[in-house]
């Protein structure tokens, strides 16, 4: 990715049940996927509930924008009265980076 | 956390087996505790083996003298050797956060 671009790092303890969740975050993936600025998204969660996702993007506007898209709010919404005990969002500037290939 | 703050976020994926990693991985946190300018943790790995750690850090030099302390060192050339399959490491600025609890 081409610097300077930026991370959002959600990360999440579910509520039990699923409650429509994985249909949702699925249509959420594939949304965001779509979105001017995306440039990749890394989401891991363990059989405690405990998860991250970190979405990439080419700036904070695009940040922005996503966060504000109509479908994503009802999402957010959701998430707040039903799917996650807790949550926290944290937007951040990727200052260095490194790889590795086995 | 008082900003300005950084975050670490460390995505992989193991290799099959422990190969001394799960004692290695406590060790490591424990260790990581103890520096100065460490604020906190988050780490989730699933079944399949992928994996996200995010660490927060007071500074970039706070996360250069981690980078470079000696034990980690010598599992970080563990990890290439034996316990991952691949890795990134981002090192991030904070901008923005926001908290959510039920």
């Amino acid at each position: 990715m081409e610097k300077p671009y930026y991370a959002v790092i959600f990360t999440s303890e579910r509520t039990e049940g699923d409650h429509g969740y994985e249909e949702m975050a699925d249509k959420m993936v594939e949304l965001a996927s779509k979105q001017p600025g995306f440039l990749g998204m890394e989401s891991v969660r363990d059989k405690t509930g405990q998860g991250i996702t970190v979405s990439y993007w080419d700036s904070l506007e695009a940040i922005q924008r996503w966060k504000e898209h109509e479908a994503h709010k009802t999402a957010q919404q959701k998430g707040k009265q039903v799917w996650y005990k807790h949550f926290s969002v944290r937007v951040c500037k990727v200052e260095r980076e490194y790889f590795f290939e086995m």
